[in-house]
């Protein structure tokens, strides 16, 4: 329904730039879906050539994709939702971009990964992937909770399941803190025979490194193990308390989205879980929504 | 006493290699500490040219401190102790150095701050600074615990104070923990109006940055700040159980160094405190013991 208001000749791209990869989707409001591309890391907080670059692959790929020549990039309307960009800074310094769209929309990854779960429409999401992060847009009033990265937040996330699975492991092989399974399920993981064994594996390791961790620590917690039922719930209380304070903004629907959405939800309470629908888009079709509705407007 | 027993006309250099200072002491059993020398940072984990040449910009300004010609450190027995060299990988490294000195003999940082505390001989001790560790030497035997580095390892350490802090701060001011004051505190600190502010002054920042807000946590726990008080009782027991473990190995002494040493000691266990004995000596004198030792051997 967003689409058939938008302008019918009019071909729209839609951008979602993450930390390990850039998602475009060329979309006309006739036709649908045209073609999608996929490009490498694009968080300009790690790198604004890198995201840029990661950008025009990935939207050069959708175009040839959807059979158009490189050419036809001057004349599509682009909507970029790129993490990072409610800073100012930053935010501006992508606007400033010399980009060969014919406009461009941009706002945060959180924004169109929202618009996207509620196919245009107001909402909310969880995420819980690599990190965790809380959102919700309603009646033109944007809310941000948690995300504030590893290893300082993200709390209930991949990266914070392992991260707090390497501290329990380590505390148990020093006779230092409880028994835990997760000891020897990370000895074996990394093929050492010790706990500076496992310190070394990881030391220096970005959040992505702790988010592989993730799953077995779930798998223990299943299996009974004390330490990994710690963490768990600990990780699952938050989110479960992050969904309530988002609930409390009224938004007409609830999504979770990201790799931990699906493993995560039995730990939650059950009115949380009872309010999450599914996410109807992809965050890259959440652009194509955003562009269309900043056009309008 | 040590001193005593080694070769009386042989001049020894104690090197302390650490992440922020690397410390040299040119020592002779005749006549005492002859000078002393500050390079740059040398944790070969951190780089190996680098240590390389803050151990060489030590050593010469020591042995011009003492007023002995540079030509002078290929008559020098040097003790070396050093972070990471407990990996046989990176211990080979150094070892394959073409040092300039007569001999040299290579063994962990925390051995000779061991060493040093204890004047020659064996005994335990407990680094609480940025990081934390346990290391004991008795009858032969050395033991470490902990030390496995942030943000997985050195619990009570100034680096995992300041982390637990920006934990505790990001939860309060997202209404998704308990109440702080170390929410206003970190807030004033970084000049900042909410969570993401803080979130960003942290973001990519090294144990070193998280350190500096040791401090404030201690002084808001024992203002009664809850939050701050569970987190320096929760590592405070962490380094009064690591006591008792190196307790266990009866060492004749138990030294506690370290910035955090002094301010840490009012929240261990009394009887922790009962057993804690000052360091006599710093780790670069603990090195040139090593040589000593070594060189007897």
């Amino acid at each position: 329904m967003v689409a058939s208001s938008a302008n019918k000749e009019q071909i729209f791209i839609g951008i979602d730039g993450g930390g390990t990869k850039c998602r475009a989707t060329v979309f006309s409001s006739q036709n649908g879906v045209l073609g999608t591309g996929l490009g490498g890391p694009a968080n300009p907080l790690h790198g604004l050539d890198r995201t840029l670059e990661s950008i025009m692959v990935s939207t050069q790929l959708a175009i040839q994709d959807a059979g158009l020549n490189l050419d036809k990039v001057n004349d599509v309307v682009a909507g970029l939702g790129l993490a990072g960009v409610n800073l100012p800074g930053l935010y501006q310094q992508i606007q400033d971009w010399h980009h060969p769209f014919k406009q461009m929309y941009l706002t945060t990854d959180l924004h169109t990964a929202c618009i996207g779960a509620h196919e245009g429409n107001d909402g909310a999401v969880i995420i819980t992937g690599t990190g965790s992060c809380g959102f919700s847009y309603v009646n033109g009033k944007s809310t941000i909770l948690g995300g504030h990265g590893f290893a300082q937040g993200d709390k209930g996330s991949g990266a914070w399941l392992g991260l707090e699975a390497v501290k329990s492991a380590l505390l148990s092989l020093d006779g230092l803190g409880p028994k835990t399974s997760l000891a020897d399920i990370l000895l074996a993981h990394f093929k050492v025979s010790d706990a500076m064994g496992i310190a070394e594996a990881m030391a220096g390791k970005p959040s992505s490194s702790y988010a592989q961790l993730a799953r077995p620590v779930l798998e223990q917690a299943k299996q009974g193990d004390e330490v990994a039922l710690a963490i768990v719930k600990d990780g699952a209380r938050y989110i479960s308390d992050l969904a309530y304070k988002l609930l409390d903004n009224q938004p007409p629907r609830l999504s979770m989205i990201g790799g931990l959405a699906e493993p995560l939800q039995e730990w939650l309470d059950k009115d949380v879980v009872e309010n999450v629908q599914p996410a109807m888009q992809p965050p890259e079709m959440g652009a194509v929504y955003f562009a269309q509705n900043s056009i309008k407007g």
